[in-house]
């Protein structure tokens, strides 16, 4: 086809943009005309890559994508740094669509790149199975670095990629070998810098300093439900300045001024930059345009063609795609391949060169951990009588010194939940070669900044208290739908904390999480369980685990010499057999069993001999991991939950969870209303947590299922 | 005891501060001298009566009572309007502790202030039943506006009370009768600012341009993990400017200069205000003072004593309240007195004056409802075929229409939700007459502020996507802690949704939801369930309920026209009744029960039929408020799931929560996993809910318990 000038160029100065490294990666010598001609294509192909896929699709966000071609393609071909063979070289930069419903806008660079998706599955978008999801699945398609779409995750998630680089380079880099030097480019919208999330992530990324990291604002005008004047009328730019942020302005179809507006960002090394582009959503469409109805949905056949008109695009086929474009992205990719060979050269010399460069690698880079580590973490647990968040400081010091890619922090409550790596620093301005970090009160930001580090590379923590888990839950939510290897750290874990009240005491919470598919929750009742949760965590490569932490002091739990600490990992076990003249023989303790998780677990030790005192026998079952142990083969749940026995569960919260384990005719003890402000005595009397109550209660009970 | 002078004193200037009505209700012609002296005192007094209850519970904060003691003094006395006889006077300023934790800074102002809180409540300060909790609980303890202590919601409460101030000023201001002019006063923290859902709600403050609103912001510089500058750096004045705020700054101390940045604040009435105090928690304390050591901790007998000395106040008695200082805060209250009475007469002849304004009265602010609202609001449901959100929308017409407090928004989804009140505006700068609100992406934000709004005399509604619960879930849980009635509205309430695919598709959240005590959730099937739902909504006086509505259009249910419509608000009834030979006789349709709730029981009714057409009878039960209905008695529900019978659940999401309905030998059918993307067709097969997949799934697993 015939090349066709559309719309701006970049000016004079625009093929010579970029840092250094930059430049050299670009080398192209056409001539300037040619090349704003092959640009000017290059964005009327993802423009209508987009409308066209919506369209198919009969659902989706022409939108966006519309209005941010330019800006994007630039990016993508004058910037970013990236070889779509290699998708997950440690080296590249990353793009972050935190605007994630502008979906078809990457999975057009993406296939333009050459990464592998075909041009069907951009006609399969939507599709069930196809790797063109509504918003971009990280795991699912190569080169889609984030899960976005709940909006403000992706700028969370840049900051914690861009701080996982520094963290990287603190690490590695000495003298020439400099191989983490890549930057964080994103794509944000209104509603990510609307939603808090993104400002809890903006006051850090000031704070630390994270001049590695570039936003673009697609300053739009619009949200869904019409005019963002609505309801954003803030100077967002003034705000950015206020965290500490570079910014910058431009028109998203000034390819000169977008040029140069990048290019002072990129040399703005000691603070991140958001440049404010603005843009029009649905460009080029001649009714939808600036408007609302651009946003979510189709054009329409008629809109699109009018569109494709306006632009000088042909109207058919759909999902055109000009030989130049492919070309001009071809080009790039083979310009940064010889920088890409370069930095593999560099690193297989670098780690040949000595066999600590090597095990640092490996320990850092691929997140190596030792054969034995259940063994070894709870070979050395913690043991005693104490809170089960004192036992997991202690754990998580073993964990540290084994596994260097663990690092972590807590949202201003590290003296109360006990997780600092000891011997290490704390991540600061220019400082980042530490292994803790200071959050302040941002669970949320936390949490897509601790995203972010897993997709960066790290095994990252995060510690708050439990109740601070609903602030945090999309968060949460989305490691899991990612498979990433996050330990979420919960301590205060129920009402028993104490005088701090109902508002800080969770009830709902361990329901509510343990209904999250792939998430692992682990609530331990002593310290040999917590060092075990701790090596479950960092065991499960696919997903995060959670872990629940009392504040209280508990009495350490006596076991039988011979106790085999992997059947913890199993999710629940026998801790104590039922004994007694009338316990049937077959099959062992199948006339009561007490389950009970964390803190009620020693109550239920007590209580079990006290009713055994009264004649009636009772097997006592720790399940730190229900969900784990639901998912064991029948055999074993059968083994440790006799059927046709009796079932108690004992734990300090809503029941709603526990009645699948103990069935309808099952006794769960909990507490299914808001708790109260008064000391742990007080509290466990008026909840009817002590041995003697609960023992008296289940006693009661027994006497009416009799 | 003598007058001591301590510290600073507020300048030549400061009785005569304030707005006109200010200085009316100060009324005091004592001498400067006299007047700084008392006012010395009177901070002393609420330090340490602070600290001495502290030091009494054994647990607690005292660095932030002690640190804002002097502002929160003079705005007590200089600027709040309040009654202590009176908690609820409709004219009253409020203050908002949103920093919580300080919680006996609020205490010791409600005792001295003579609102019915004993001193022998602050010395049962964090014991069981006081009304001293650890933090503040609004509708325990009077005078406490609402319940804070989780970071950040009493700053957004804060906005919503000034945004209810100003809508019913909007209602019932006409030339000299002006009952609603109170202002809304609060202390914010670092931790505060800090939390993302400040941001959002503070983004709002200033596009509605809250004149009416004004923080002071205890700027002390320390958090619990150290000094502030570990990780909040940004510039916070300027962060607020940039939302449109009114900032100043002061000395915590500088009387003069706090009094001279109240008034600028008090004249700036197009913008809120932020005044940052420059504090020092512990303030007095020779050793904590500016050390997280004093945050949330006694200072120890040692310690006390010290602060007692350096601040020339008696080391004991305990809890010393000078008789000065009850007269002075006696004084203030009485120098109120007159406009309180002013007031109730003014609003006495205004109701009197016509029947019109009395009904307004009582529907505004009694929040009056008609007897007959459930009849009326069901006889005018929305028939036919639809999604529940459509009967939604069509459904708040009609509420609205009966309740005039009833006013909400969608955090940009109104397009989505259906939810705008017709023939109302929204609300906007200066327009404060409408019922709809934009809060922009901004799910937190809103919440928090619909629970101002509660609190401020409306029956407020939001809407999102029931995914988006998890941005909101704090003020969810707040709402249902408060008692409060706020009506949540979420649609796309499943996978069924469709193409917006796994990051839109909720799963767990509706078990983790129905976990929170004191939510109802519901979950409606038809048109008439789901007005029946809003009218269940707004007969809950005393707590929120959660609408869960759905995406896709769903068949009209058939039903019977002797059907009871009251049989809805029981949470659960028998749809249709088991036909078929073979149905045993007593108890009717023991044999197999199919309960589901909002778009499935269409499925449900539909392979009933189909079971029955294969020779197996199947009741169905709609259960669209499970939660109500293990609430009834037990006569009802076994007379809806007769014992012995077999069960089986059917609801597009987490099966967790069912299995205490149908039993551990029942059937679950939900979706335990992470969701697709895809149009709605392919993921009903995919996941297995069509009537045939449902109806065999049911035949196969009767045959394994045959």
């Amino acid at each position: 086809m015939t090349l066709r000038r559309h719309g701006a160029s970049p000016g004079a100065d625009a093929p010579n943009a970029g840092t250094p490294e930059h430049d050299a990666a670009s080398g192209r010598n056409a001539a300037p005309d040619h090349d704003a001609a092959i640009d000017a294509l290059a964005i009327e192909t993802i423009r209508f890559l987009a409308a066209d896929a919506v369209e198919k699709a009969k659902s989706g966000h022409p939108g966006m994508p519309m209005g941010m071609a330019d800006c994007a393609y630039l990016l993508w071909t004058r910037f970013l740094r990236w070889q779509p063979n290699d998708p997950s070289w440690p080296g590249r930069d990353r793009f972050v669509l935190s605007a994630g419903h502008g979906s078809m806008l990457l999975y057009s660079l993406l296939h333009l790149s050459g990464y592998d998706l075909p041009l069907e599955e951009l006609q399969r978008f939507r599709r069930l199975g196809s790797r063109t999801p509504g918003h971009p699945e990280h795991g699912l398609t190569a080169g889609v670095e984030t899960t976005t779409g709940p909006l403000g995750q992706g700028f969370g998630n840049g900051v914690g990629l861009a701080l996982a680089a520094n963290m990287l380079a603190a690490r590695f880099h000495e003298g020439d070998f400099t191989p983490f030097r890549q930057r964080i480019y994103g794509i944000v919208s209104d509603g990510d810098l609307m939603e808090g999330v993104s400002s809890e992530a903006a006051s850090l990324a000031g704070h630390w300093s994270l001049g590695n990291l570039i936003y673009l604002y697609d300053d739009n005008h619009i949200s869904i439900e019409g005019d963002t004047a609505l309801a954003f009328t803030e100077d967002v730019a003034a705000r950015f300045e206020a965290y500490g942020w570079h910014t910058e302005r431009t028109d998203a179809y000034d390819h000169a001024g977008f040029m140069r507006a990048m290019n002072r960002a990129l040399g703005e090394v000691g603070r991140p930059s958001l440049i404010v582009c603005r843009s029009h959503i649905g460009y080029g469409a001649p009714h939808k345009q600036d408007t609302a109805a651009a946003h979510g949905e189709p054009l329409g056949a008629e809109e699109l063609a009018a569109a494709k008109r306006a632009r000088g695009w042909p109207e058919s086929p759909a999902f055109l795609i000009p030989d130049e474009v492919r070309e001009r992205f071809a080009a790039r990719a083979a310009a940064i391949r010889p920088e890409y060979d370069a930095w593999q050269r560099s690193v297989a010399a670098w780690r040949a060169a000595s066999s600590e460069h090597d095990s640092r690698w490996r320990a850092l880079i691929e997140r190596e951990r030792p054969a034995d580590l259940f063994a070894r973490l709870v070979k050395a647990a913690p043991a005693g009588a104490a809170a089960t968040r004192a036992h997991g400081g202690k754990a998580l010091q073993s964990a540290a010194a084994m596994m260097p890619s663990l690092v972590g922090g807590s949202a201003d409550l590290e003296p109360s939940t006990k997780t600092w790596i000891q011997n290490s620093e704390a991540i600061a301005r220019g400082q980042f070669a530490g292994r803790n970090f200071h959050f302040g009160v941002r669970e949320h930001g936390m949490g897509a900044i601790l995203n972010g580090l897993a997709l960066g590379g790290f095994i990252p923590y995060g510690a708050s208290f439990l109740i601070f888990t609903d602030y945090a839950r999309p968060a949460i939510r989305l490691s899991a739908l990612m498979k990433q290897q996050v330990v979420w750290v919960f301590t205060h874990d129920s009402v028993f904390l104490g005088e701090d009240g109902p508002t800080h005491q969770p009830i709902e919470h361990l329901t509510a999480l343990r209904a999250i598919p792939n998430l692992l929750v682990v609530r331990p009742a002593d310290g040999l369980e917590t060092a075990a949760a701790w090596a479950i965590a960092l065991e499960r490569r696919d997903g995060p685990t959670l872990l629940v932490l009392g504040r209280q002091t508990l009495p350490a739990i006596e076991r039988d010499p011979t106790f085999d600490s992997s059947l913890i990992a199993r999710g629940g076990y026998v801790l104590r057999e039922a004994r007694g003249s009338d316990v049937p023989s077959e099959p062992k303790g199948a006339a009561l069993t007490l389950i009970a998780t964390g803190s009620e677990v020693a109550f239920a030790l007590d209580a079990a001999a006290r009713l055994e005192a009264g004649g009636t026998p009772a097997r006592v079952v720790s399940m730190p991991a229900p969900q784990r142990f639901l998912s064991q083969d029948a055999k074993y749940r059968d083994a440790v939950l006799p059927p046709g026995g009796a079932r108690v569960s004992i734990e300090a919260g809503a029941t709603d969870y526990w009645h699948r384990i103990v069935g309808e005719r099952g006794l769960a003890i909990g507490i299914d209303r808001f708790g109260e402000s008064a000391p742990l005595a007080q509290l466990q009397e008026h909840f009817g947590f002590t041995p003697e109550k609960i023992a008296a209660r289940i006693d009661a009970w027994l006497g009416t299922r009799r």
